[in-house]
């Protein structure tokens, strides 16, 4: 087989991904670490991180290595010679399955510690930036963010293309994307309890905190005296950053992969019409991606500005400088790899615009989330406001107000998502694949092309994403260090665009999941359908027994569908319980060092924020497992019971469920953060025209409100991004164990 | 055609339930009428009622004969010879569907008016003899409550019996549910509009009257001071009487019909085979339901006790009288009607104790879930009794414990309605009912009986709902006209009751909306098909092209499912935020009263009660029309765009996605508000055994969640049982519409 060269791209960003981000990281560490107090404090903040980071992925790595060995045993048992989908089958079919799951799980969980690690030094050096120069300080803390970005995708993308060439990608493209599956379940795997670990973490200590020293104490937020306050500094960090990280990890790698299978397809035209490279089809996920880490990587030059620029729009000249770059990447990497089709689409336009058209659909749908999210989050705008406003008559106002947001915002999600799908949809299928069997597969691949445009910008949010609680930290680092004035002001104002951009990022992390979940669940009937022929063709079951429907009129399927939607909202009430479960045992340990230790009120003793530190890590770890199993078992029961063709039906209606309930607990929980900061700043009036500031009952009516946002937002939401996508990770690896 | 005797008894039950209603309702009135306190308040709110219903059902009214008009005249032009499903069409059809659709306004708009009449009778009366005995006084608001039961399940029956009778049931017994499924969508229409603006005007109201009164003015509940509190207590007639009547009137119609176009599935095998009385098969809902009205009757003479006894165990005792005696009933009439089988099912076990069984896991369902809802709504277990510990660190923790509770109520939820549609389709599937194309027809048959076995108990459930509102009523009365301790006491005991059995009523109607559903969709799917069968068979279709599957795996079905999933949220959004919008003009009105009229305080002026019902009035009809014209104009905007399968793909995701939230709001709104009475009740205490009661820190969180739940529990929630039935009747409705 001849390759073409263009492969070459793959290694090479990955590569200089790595390598830029080795570059961003060193001038992180050698910038300015601030005042010795700033250095105390962040000290204590890395201690806690690290300590909680260490436990966590001891818990999770054994979990892991336990699915391994699960996985490669169900998958030897099963898939015996008569049920093979490839030339492997048994152990030599059990074994690559579980080392991909494997080599999956540890790629996720390196990305997710060193990305953690570079945050918890970026914080610091933020802060010290920030005393000097807003630019500076965005600089240092977007950098500390970009670091995470670019390991993350580039790991998935190396990672994905190592364990693909060492499963024979080169030699039999059209077999690897099957045997490669494992390595997407392993990242959802770390994903699903990294985010929920660092979840419950991060908001048990946050709700802990201020319940126990706002609410009961009276002292202020980030207050040295407050013993939870460190480990609601570390939460920032072993939440946002190490859970979206594996969370943005495994999407990319598990819908690179599923785009590769639905490749295969393609690749069978291309194989059959004798067109030059049809392997092209295969790798061209691959491909796209790879520019854009590279573009991503010069964009970062973008990110600059002036001192007296809303720092925003610092970020956002960056994030338009990927996007632009990508559009024509793209362009150039479809005429590259799809020139080559022998037939061309309608209208005697060829393939690759086509598919070019799909991808620029896939990139529109990132930006259009990004603006979504920001005119459903951002204090200058109507929804936000309503609940500002319905705070004046109290707590319950402003809950039901912030619920009605949080459901509205399903709308737009749920149409602009539609758009994306149909619209790739049809360019796809204007392409002119036809295969053999007279279907077109053109429109399903034109979502997979859609999803690989909307990834390209990957490392750019997540940069942004992670600047979120870099700056966080650097402003509660300069609170705790009594930092001067300018420091405080400057980091205030990062901190008010992190939250922004945390919000960005989710709204973008949900988007591509449900764009992707289309591409995802044909690869699921791909697979299944691989096995069926088999088993067909080797006898031992009868002709004309495909999956050629998804079929909701089936009693099994809409069973299993009803029990996907309910899993989203039973697994959502776990990880909220938790939370509270966990900040219950914070309080407690709070309240028992302002009895046993009264000089803490008057700053004559320190409180133990170790001790506190560590109960919530505890806390945590112990209350991840509940959910983290029922996600996993769930798909598996279903299966069992109820056959291959439900479980279709449990994935499909299960991520739509996710998608929305996750739309509504993210953009209600960021509406609420920020309806408390829009009365923080003063934009709140009574009727007679008084600022109703901190302090007044409308700014305790919009605390309690964004407390209850708290684990919706930063725990339940994120999880369930996870959850949709090990739904179909699960399935796709497992598919053989559900056929009836 | 040769008529069983058994028919008869549905126009007997449906008159004997209309005499007994009338008998219950001549002695509700000759009851006792008590002080003359008493007969002012609740004349006032008589005159409020009426007011707001007489406004509410004109605008309904106009609006039906507005969609009479429009559907008329749709299914005129659209109906064509070439797709009728009949030998209707055209005109012919349409004037005969317009018919039955402003027949089915009428009866649901005649029940809904006459229960809710009878109950502002009966809050007077119930408050009367609780002066004197617990057991009289829940005897009179059973009967109260019994009125508006047996008439709307009676002119249900009757109605749909009436309407099939008049469009040739007799003759055409094949044909002519086809042609009344306009009378569903009559009725869904109706009960879409009374329960949006009966659920906005109750909860505006008492969301209104709380904060003004209890929260800014600081003075108790149910207040005379409170000009508010009149328009609270006539909120508790128009919503959850005259709402909640108008549910399930078209649940049992809606359901009914489905249930009769299954059946002419199974007519079409009994006439190829020549068994005796064929069209026993599309009669059979109609049959079982009289027998469950007769049932009811007789158990309304088991609604006796003690005076020291739990009022709850009262009414159980009525309820499963009811169920027993429906068992037996379904026993003899699926052996009646059934029996003519000519093939035995499975282990030649005859066909009708196939269906038996089915049967008897409907009603074995209904039972499930009268307990399940008291599980996780009442104060005597787990959920509720967290949501009260919760409330001792504040709202946000109120609140996030009782959105963790909601949601988790789901997985009972799911799993009972999963298991119910499995057992019933597998039982009734055993039956031996194979068509010629060799399709097994029995499954899904299975799945009516199952729904019409549920429904036989609807009377009963429906009269316990309704002894909600009339005794929250009578405890206002009390209250407001300063009535002694003892019928004080005896009207909040029974008080607390009726929050119990107002929950039962929610579980139980949407269990049935979801076992229903299936049925429904099948309907949709057997319309669907007669029409394309008919174009085929006239040319202008191409062969083999008949709606087989509801695949999801195709691109425009997984649109339109996620668009269904969505409006649940978005029209939930629209009904929440109706509430604030109308309390909000509630408030701004009490203030005025308390500022212009200063001696409302001391006693010295009395309130302008009907300025804020007349205010109460408009505002909830203005904010009911948003959400209802999204709920219709979703679907056929939806079926336009996305043709036939795909509507059916929204249909049934629609539902899934639709029961689960509304179980959300219901259990959810149901626990806050008895955590609230449970801390009233003296029941929580703080670390060192003190009790935390009414006026504690904790009452107040809890009195938080309690009012974000009103509008879940009253308005969204009910609201959404509705939108569910409506997606079926409308897309059965305009089927032709959608069909390319």
């Amino acid at each position: 087989m001849e390759l073409q060269p263009i492969l070459w791209v793959i290694p090479i960003a990955g590569l200089a991904a790595i390598a830029f981000a080795v570059y961003l990281a060193m001038g992180v560490l050698r910038a300015d670490t601030g005042t010795a107090a700033m250095q105390e404090i962040a000290g204590t903040i890395y201690e806690g991180a690290v300590a909680f980071i260490k436990r966590q992925y001891r818990t999770i790595a054994i979990l892991a290595l336990g699915g391994t060995v699960v996985i490669g045993l169900i998958i030897t048992l099963v898939e015996g010679p008569e049920v093979a989908d490839t030339r492997y089958f048994g152990f030599d079919l059990g074994w690559r399955t579980g080392l991909a799951f494997l080599v999956g799980a540890a790629c996720s969980m390196a990305s997710g510690i060193i990305g953690m690690l570079i945050s918890v030094k970026a914080n610091l050096r933020t802060a010290a930036a920030a005393q000097h120069s807003l630019v500076r300080a965005v600089q240092v803390a977007m950098r500390g963010g970009a670091v995470s970005g670019f390991l993350v995708v580039a790991l998935s993308l190396l990672g994905v293309f190592g364990i693909f060439t060492a499963f024979g990608g080169f030699t039999n493209p059209e077999e690897a994307p099957f045997l490669i599956v494992g390595f997407g379940f392993g990242a959802s795997f770390v994903a699903l309890f990294a985010q929920l670990g660092g979840g419950i973490y991060t908001k048990a200590a946050d709700v802990g905190a201020d319940l126990v020293g706002k609410v009961e104490a009276g002292i202020p937020e980030d207050d040295p005296r407050n013993a939870a306050v460190v480990a609601d500094l570390v939460g920032d960090n072993v939440g946002d950053c190490a859970g979206r990280g594996a969370d943005l990890f495994e999407s990319t790698a598990a819908e690179n992969i599923g785009a590769m299978i639905l490749g295969v397809a393609v690749w069978r035209i291309a194989v059959d019409l004798n067109w030059p490279n049809p392997e092209a089809w295969i790798f061209f996920p691959l491909v796209v991606r790879a520019f854009g880490l590279l573009a991503t990587i010069v964009a970062m030059f973008f990110v600059r500005g002036s001192e007296d620029e809303n720092p925003m729009n610092i970020l956002n000249r960056g994030y338009w400088a990927t996007t632009i770059m990508s559009v024509g990447a793209l362009a150039f990497v479809t005429w590259q790899m799809m020139q080559t089709v022998g037939v061309t689409g309608a209208n005697g336009i060829p393939a690759w615009v086509w598919f070019f058209g799909a991808g620029v659909v896939g990139l529109a749908t990132s930006v259009a989330f990004v603006y979504i999210t920001q005119y459903y989050t951002a204090g200058t705008h109507r929804p936000v406001r309503e609940i500002a406003e319905a705070s004046r008559t109290g707590p319950a106002t402003n809950i039901i107000s912030g619920t009605a947001v949080g459901y509205e915002t399903t709308a737009v999600t749920a149409i602009t998502i539609s758009i994306a799908l149909f619209a790739s949809y049809t360019l796809g299928s204007q392409a002119g694949l036809i295969n053999d069997a007279g279907h077109n597969v053109g429109g399903i691949f034109g979502t997979a092309v859609a999803t690989m445009g909307m990834l390209m910008t990957t490392a750019f949010i997540l940069a942004m994403d992670t600047f979120g609680p870099i700056t966080d930290n650097a402003g509660g680092i300069a609170e705790f260090s009594k930092a001067d004035a300018k420091a405080r002001e400057i980091t205030d104002r990062l901190d008010a665009v992190g939250n922004t951009t945390k919000a960005l990022t989710k709204g973008y992390a949900i988007a591509s999941a449900a764009l992707a979940a289309f591409l995802l669940f044909s690869a699921y009937i791909d697979k299944v359908n691989l096995i069926l022929t088999n088993q067909i063709e080797a006898g031992t079951r009868e002709a004309g027994t495909l999956l050629e429907s998804i079929d909701l009129a089936n009693v099994n399927v809409f069973i299993a569908a009803m029990i996907g939607a309910m899993l989203v909202y039973f697994f959502s009430s776990l990880a909220i319980r938790a939370v509270g479960t966990a900040a219950q045992a914070i309080i407690v340990e709070v309240r028992r060092q302002f009895r046993e230790m009264p000089g803490i009120m008057d700053y004559t003793q320190r409180p133990d924020y170790a001790r506190v530190v560590d109960i919530t890590t505890r806390a945590a770890l112990r209350e991840m497992i509940l959910p983290g199993t029922v996600a996993v078992a769930t798909p598996i029961i279903v299966g069992l019971l109820l056959g291959h063709e439900a479980v279709a039906g449990m994935l499909m209606v299960g991520t739509i469920a996710g998608v929305l309930l996750a739309t509504v607990l993210n953009n209600g929980g960021g509406a609420w953060d920020n309806a408390k900061k829009y009365i923080e700043s003063g934009q709140l009036k009574d009727a007679d025209g008084n600022v109703l500031g901190k302090g007044s009952d409308a700014h305790a009516a919009a605390v309690v409100g964004d407390t209850v946002g708290d684990p919706f937002k930063d725990t339940a939401g994120p999880s369930l991004h996870v959850l949709v996508k090990l739904l179909a990770t699960i399935t796709l690896v497992l598919a053989p164990l559900f056929i009836r």
